[in-house]
């Protein structure tokens, strides 16, 4: 993932998604003494940064593949799930998407609203990749994975590319971590495009501390029946992930879930943006450590804002 | 209200708001068939474009007082109320809030937040008054209305001034109607600033129709007892907004609560934007009446996001 690759990504996948808005908040500057800039994400298509990787991956894939044909498949209850639904409908490709039975109705609905064959299954990681399988095996279909992909991750690069040529000179960005697309990315980005002067730092929830574990101990720790809010960061690390976050990553901070909560409500409330919990992290992790950034221009990565909204009340 | 003035207003206030963002959104327009130019006030100071006002009338009032010991007062269980104690702020004056007793904890509280002295009253018109009159009978406080003002009405005009500016050339815009502020000062920056080509259409819930009333009827029909959960939009029309309206805006729509909620929804879910119910009703008007601005650029003015979260869910 070299510097020129994540450069032809970003061209490649610039006139299919948003260039999303960086956001900067009086309060929240005047509450921290950080001078923050926040990557609203939020904004994207389909409302979270994954459209920028699954966009890339298929165009790499319909490259290859020379645009014939190209089926692509997928098991995901979340933002991958529609990443993949909405690229393939951009490139007009055939996407089917193994959905677990418990997944809301709204989100079978939408990604059954781009066009793509939705396939249920039990609500097991077993029952999704067995599933899956028998996908891959009886059609020409091609797996793209959420994280776990060297495309995936370039194009989840392009993100802070975008907040790195925005903001003149950061020195730190907050990201999300959960299988790792983002995180790596963003460190791969920072590394390339600020002299190495932009620091990268991870956050994760309490509850589901699994790359806090694993890069304190340098090495794998599965993540294990998390209980979080933040749904889109329960995945353990990808294998491709690890080894990018340990070297390139300075640090990992990991936030309470009322902590969570207390922020996606700041967020709301105080910057009006309509965010999923997996963002309110990092800014929680930003606020929790803002005595180390006083003063310093943070970029915090707003990574979605899909969210279930009749659950908020029940997180007040 | 001449040209002259609204650019002086925009130019004098420019250093204290926030330039707001005009947000355009692809599921909109497809739903619509309108090209669609949202601008977010939702992002001012305070929440609301309610600052823009407030902070004019008081720029006005310093240079008439020449800076020296200004008190400003007003009654206010809304956006005025905090427009008034921030701008005070600003500037470095004095001001005194009278609020309702019944008013959330969390206005009583931004309001102090500032600096501005809060004094609670019963929840009647005739409480709020007679207290606001004691205020202003001992001691030398001015008061600054809340709509029914030219400097207020002058300082509103600037927001559809930007979104002139930055959208060239709008065939329409929407704005919500509570007492008449925002509209009249929309419909006069779109006559002094489009050469008369952008009609102003205004937006009501059904439950709190009397400007509907009074436009159709061309003459000032109170508004009694609303029951609507747009909160901001509930005020009988000023004396000096309703010949402005009157005179300048194309028509009046009008929404069922129903579906200020359905937009309500749609706006945080697609467009990720945190709303007040108010800014609801623009947007939900001009979706009912998307047949009539097919292929057409209309701006919608999203005036505030200060909402009880908690009451979100009851919505659905």
């Amino acid at each position: 993932m070299t510097k020129e690759k994540i450069l032809e990504a970003h061209a490649r996948i610039a006139p299919f998604i948003n260039r999303t808005p960086v956001f900067t908040n009086s309060t929240f500057n005047a509450l921290t003494g950080v001078d923050a800039y926040f990557k609203c994400e939020n904004f994207q298509k389909i409302g979270a940064f994954k459209a920028r990787g699954a966009t890339f991956a298929l165009s790499e894939l319909l490259k290859e593949n020379k645009g014939n044909n190209l089926h692509v498949a997928t098991h995901s209850s979340g933002n991958h799930a529609q990443a993949l639904a909405w690229s393939a409908k951009q490139f007009n490709c055939k996407a089917t998407i193994v959905m677990p039975s418990n997944s809301p109705e709204v989100k079978k609905a939408a990604v059954k609203g781009y066009g793509a064959k939705v396939i249920e299954c039990e609500p097991t990681l077993e029952a999704r990749e067995s599933t899956l399988k028998k996908v891959l095996d009886t059609s020409n279909a091609i797996f793209v994975p959420p994280y776990n992909d060297e495309n995936i991750i370039t194009g989840a690069a392009t993100c802070a590319l975008e907040l790195l040529n925005e903001v003149n000179v950061l020195d730190a960005i907050f990201a999300p971590v959960g299988g790792g697309g983002l995180l790596s990315g963003t460190a791969l980005a920072s590394k390339h495009f600020s002299n190495g002067k932009t620091k990268v730092y991870a956050a994760e929830p309490e509850q589901a501390d699994d790359a806090y574990q694993s890069f304190k101990l340098k090495s794998f720790v599965p993540s294990k029946d998390p209980q979080t809010i933040a749904d889109g960061l329960k995945t353990s690390l990808g294998q491709i992930n690890l080894p990018i976050i340990l070297s390139e990553v300075s640090d990992v901070f990991t936030v309470s879930e009322e902590d969570i909560k207390k922020t996606l409500f700041f967020v709301y409330e105080r910057m009006k943006l309509v965010i999923e919990p997996s963002s309110a992290v990092a800014v929680s992790a930003l606020m929790n450590s803002a005595k180390l950034f006083k003063g310093k221009k943070v970029g915090v990565i707003i990574s979605g804002g899909n969210v279930d909204l009749s659950q908020l009340a029940s997180w007040k």
